[in-house]
């Protein structure tokens, strides 16, 4: 039993999400609560399925509450119109316990689409958001790099990458301590006017924002992180550009595995060691950033490691108080804009008198 | 001085592009000729730029043919009004050496856009196509894999996305000697129906077609290649993952490295072997898929051995008679579009009688 309730984060978890679901959702949790002793998870998924993952680990029992929900929002199924009809689903509940307060976080390793929506339409937007983004942090050389969008918005308008770009700017203050993080726009050439007419036109808008847009970058450039703290882009190019990346990793490693297995084990300790922060498990989840509440949304093929990652993250960013300090900056920034546009319809009215 | 002429591959280079240029160009250049007995160079540039190229590499002058040009389509320019206006340009006129005969093939490293635009004004178009693609051929863990567009078309419609299917078939069946390439869709989900609009659109188009196209694949698929010999995506993503894929690369690469060096060096030869094919240098350069001629598309930032390596990858697809054998596969693969599409309509008339 923890020393007191008052400390312990709690985390809902679906249950029923993911492609190795329940089995190795229920194997996360249990590793996540034994790697932290704070930690309380609220397990969403039927009872009896519940009460076997609990009556399983005597250690953690008093750590897991069980919230029954039956229903499941499948891979292939619409998720819109899956997380509208099943109000009994995993998901849906779990964002529910988000919004009453009854969890500080949730995770689902389940499908991407149907996490969204259940956290799009049961919390609220941060003011000043039409949309929400899927925004990963890759431990690029140079440092952590903010990746957003990763799948939520498709084909964003210009409109719609100048949001991402002033949410991920925010974000990239508060959770990696940056003054003026520098805000990169994903293209396919440095120089300005490189790519195609959405990117041309998300230019000159995060130009104009009050961040420290430093321009084009580019695929290379997103893992090295040297021009850029946070990376904009649509979610069609985000995603299939972190699982590009991911599947790099995956062949290079499994290369490397068996060329060095048998003649030189002692450096495949020290390749492994050296690229392990680099290792898709440790990326765990991305956050759904841009609505009110700390929305976790793993890989549907998560392994158990991968979905204790999860866990272990919605933690972390309830504990670094992310979200309050997010609300914060994000109204400083947009204040910002704000009174630039007002000065400048000021100039515009004495201009014209 | 080679046995014939006969025997010889001719290779026109733009001298005056990339970022190298010309220095990486000319070591790229002597270095292909070092390498390949069999190969003639037609370099094309400024005249004492070329003589001091050749003066400089006594063993291959004789294969060297100097071709004047002075001006040059810089990076930053328009290449469509920089090819246009200027005609004179090193790139415009290594491929009117193409289109004349009196070149087998042409390899520029300078500004993408204006090495594709000199193909597409300077030579035709296959029969059947209206646009022409950039593919590079990946070494997938399962086997190559021909990855189109790669920055040709940023934001293709359905229909030209099909185009690229077709056209990337005939070059896996004619390059890679396969019967029936798998063809798959980049997107982001593996289920029917994932994507954007465009997706959704071209996956129907893709079943029409006589390809045996697989559905959707994603980026990390690419890679594996156990999917899909050819995957078909528009330019700006296919750009951004084949740049975040040499960027993983490379940083992985750099932190092995490091790791390694000083513990393990035996080890780290070992790794280098095992990955070296990987290698961006390796991929060398895109091909301008359709258009009637061989175009080999460098990275601006290449090496002298990457510029080597486009040399040579040109030289090799003459060689396999690649062109006129694409122009064979491509016209029996619309032969057989044509003769469906004819017998459906048939069908269509008899139900209307």
């Amino acid at each position: 039993m923890a020393d007191s309730d008052a400390t312990l984060v709690r985390v809902a978890v679906d249950l029923l999400g993911g492609d190795g679901a329940p089995d190795s959702v229920a194997a996360g949790v249990v590793d996540a609560l034994h790697r932290d002793p704070d930690l309380q998870v609220s397990l969403v998924g039927p009872e009896e399925l519940c009460h076997a993952v609990s009556g399983g680990a005597a250690d953690v029992r008093d750590r897991i509450v069980i919230v029954p929900a039956s229903q499941v929002v499948a891979m292939g199924e619409d998720p819109i119109s899956g997380v509208r009809a099943k109000r009994d689903a995993t998901v849906c509940v779990t964002a529910q316990l988000v919004r009453d307060g009854a969890a500080d976080a949730m995770v689902s390793v389940g499908s991407t689409g149907a996490s969204m929506a259940a956290g799009i339409f049961t919390l609220e937007l941060l003011p000043g958001l039409t949309r929400a983004a899927l925004a990963v942090v890759l431990p690029a050389v140079s440092g952590p790099v903010v990746l957003l969008d990763v799948g939520a918005n498709v084909t964003p308008a210009a409109g719609l990458l100048a949001q991402h770009a002033l949410v991920g700017a925010a974000y990239a203050e508060v959770l990696l301590g940056l003054t003026e993080p520098r805000v990169g726009l994903l293209t396919i050439g440095e120089e300005a006017g490189k790519g195609d007419q959405t990117r041309r036109a998300a230019a000159k808008l995060l130009a104009d924002l009050p961040v420290r847009f430093i321009g084009n970058v580019e695929g290379d450039d997103v893992l090295v992180g040297d021009r850029a703290d946070v990376v904009v882009t649509d979610g069609f190019t985000g995603n299939v550009l972190l699982k590009g990346m991911e599947g790099t990793y995956a062949v290079l490693g499994d290369l490397i595995t068996v060329h060095l297995a048998r003649s030189h084990p002692a450096a495949l300790v020290a390749v492994r060691r050296a690229t392990a922060h680099l290792h898709p498990d440790r990326l765990a989840g991305a956050l759904l950033l841009g609505v009110d509440g700390v929305v976790v949304v793993g890989h549907g093929a998560s392994s158990v490691a991968a979905v204790a990652g999860c866990i272990a993250q919605a933690a972390y960013l309830v504990r670094q108080s992310v979200l309050p300090r997010l609300h914060e900056a994000l109204a400083t920034l947009i204040t910002r804009r704000a009174t630039a546009l007002l000065a400048e319809a000021a100039q515009l009215a004495e201009a014209a008198q």
